[in-house]
């Protein structure tokens, strides 16, 4: 660990609030963020917003303009050194004579990893790296799940009731959560690369599956629909709306040509489901660096218990349901207290009158 | 609403601390506590710690001596006016030359009820009530409940798992939640004036059911069986460990002598299972302020059913244990979303690794 100052962290942290601004935009890129100061003053910033667009160091460069000069850079990630549809931001930073870079991370994807920092070293420019590097982590966990294990961070987002249970017996589950909580869900669905559902929840609630949030400019996220035997096909809502649409098939059906919706054959396991770790590749290769699921019991269960649930983001209404209502999740084969399945609490709050908690699976 | 200054409320808050220092001691008494300043001067204070003991105004009055003439007196509850077992606190402050009472509520206590503030202001002492009296209400919560209402507040402590489960199918529950909340617990049995639980918990886990804190004082709360059958007698556990016990029966049995144990006939309903409204009028009878219960979900459920939960002390740990295992209360009778039991937050932290909320019934 190199010696960073206080000035140091206050950058960095504001680079990371910079970067994050571009949450629902720049997929399947990373957020990044950028600082440009001289000493304690903030000569440029910037961040990344959308894929194809400048990174964030041109911005921060072309606000600094010559004071740029024996300046200190701070970036949220490794600056790039390949030609992609930008030129390299390690160059930029050279040219502009920038004297010091301060980065959080590396940048694992494969035409960068280290190349960003080789270049500014060899021309001469002080690097040091791994400034608030959990955070950087934590801030691109979708980039880096996609980059680094071949599939998409998977958050499973869960609504019920204090005693566990998500739906009444027939079905019935409007409103668990308070309005407050029903748009925290799409800010949430804002920043994904996909919201992933099954064909159960088509048919039942013929759902739109949009990212509806109430302000701010988003990339309309993929719809994807586990549907083996293309049978909620008959459901129209979740092709409305302006966002894509895509169903995963068996690969022995021949999908039909509807307007609005895409299709892709994934494998099936020996019992007539989804393999849901190769949906994943999937997806991850279709540049998804975040799932947000949003589906029934058995799906959302078949998830956790496949290792796939990096997140669960559970609003617990202040409500009891009864007995009699449905599960959170189905399917976890659990019989003993050995069994049951540990969680970290990652974050709490209250989101309205609902309880909001983000929870992860224990590493312990 | 009368015109308090930031001094009196920095003194009365002082005196709520102090009243809650006796919260395991001075059941059935209500606690108080009392601050006597000289202006932003303390000159003594105090808490009334055991039935029988000093009031908070003697123990104030003492540490003051003549400082108190023309103290302002600061009392989280009216000062007795009354020959009880102590003489009248009310006098106590006139003689002591107190030129100022500030009091958080008035004593609804029959014996009390106004007398004391009236014996100050014949006496010339200038009277101010209300300060801070929702919190001095929550203090003295299971008091006042058992005079207001004539039933004692009842607070059911529940472990479950995030997905709303208690036990496993077949009873396994050790251990849910952390070493911290089992101590919180422990805290919370030791404040409480009856520990209540069924039956079925005793036959199920012959649990002890006393109060273990960690450290500090307590009056050994009593244990309430509720056994209509008296089927559980075999189970010693119960009878054990230094705290008195209590069972509840169907009026047509007589109990048979056991050592330890005190018995009393509760009503039964037509249904068989006990009336659990005159149950607590029969333990507020018996001086209990606060019943904390420690049941299975069918008994919890009733309590629920029947209005008669005041809180939920819920301690949530961040497990999954699957839609298999047992819920966290039965018999509710919820078949529509219009039925669901809505509950306020009253309060929520983490204890340890796990969740604590604490829920009442929701009031609009």
């Amino acid at each position: 660990m190199q010696d960073f100052t206080a000035t140091d962290h206050q950058m960095m942290a504001r680079a990371l609030r910079l970067a994050e601004r571009g949450a629902w935009t720049t997929r399947p890129n990373p957020m990044v963020g950028c600082v440009i100061a001289q000493g304690d003053e903030v000569v440029g910033e910037g961040f990344h917003q959308r894929a194809g667009g400048p990174h964030a160091e041109v911005f921060a460069l072309r606000e600094a303009g010559t004071r740029a000069r024996g300046a200190t850079a701070y970036v949220t990630l490794e600056p790039c050194a390949h030609y992609g549809r930008t030129p390299p931001c390690a160059l930029a930073l050279i040219e502009a004579g920038v004297a010091r870079v301060v980065a959080a991370m590396g940048d694992p994807f494969p035409d960068v990893d280290g190349g960003g920092f080789a270049l500014l070293r060899q021309a001469g420019v002080e690097v040091a790296v791994g400034l608030m590097a959990d955070a950087a982590r934590e801030l691109n966990r979708g980039f880096l799940s996609r980059v680094e294990r071949g599939r998409p961070f998977v958050r499973i987002k869960l609504a019920a009731s204090l005693d566990g249970r998500t739906a009444m017996a027939d079905g019935e589950s409007k409103w668990i959560t308070g309005p407050d909580a029903r748009a925290d869900v799409q800010r949430w669905r804002a920043r994904a690369g996909a919201i992933l559902t099954g064909a159960a929840t088509v048919l039942a609630d013929d759902p739109a599956l949009t990212a509806r949030p109430d302000a701010g400019a988003f990339v309309p996220p993929l719809r994807v629909v586990l549907d083996a035997r293309l049978r909620s096909l008959a459901c129209t809502r979740v092709r409305d709306g302006g966002a894509p649409t895509l169903y995963l098939h068996d690969p022995a059906l021949t999908p039909p040509r509807i307007e609005g919706a895409a299709f892709a054959a994934a494998p099936l396991q020996a019992d007539g489901r989804f393999d849901l770790a190769a949906v994943m590749a999937l997806l991850a290769e279709r540049g998804i660096n975040e799932v947000h699921a949003e589906a029934g019991p058995t799906l959302c269960g078949a998830l956790l218990r496949g290792g796939l649930a990096d997140e669960l983001l559970l609003y617990m209404a202040p409500l009891l349901m009864g007995e009699g209502a449905r599960p959170l999740l189905a399917g976890l084969g659990i019989a003993a207290m050995a069994q049951a399945v540990p969680l970290e609490m990652h974050d709490l709050r209250m989101v309205g009158r609902d309880l909001r908690l983000r929870l992860r699976p224990a590493t312990a």
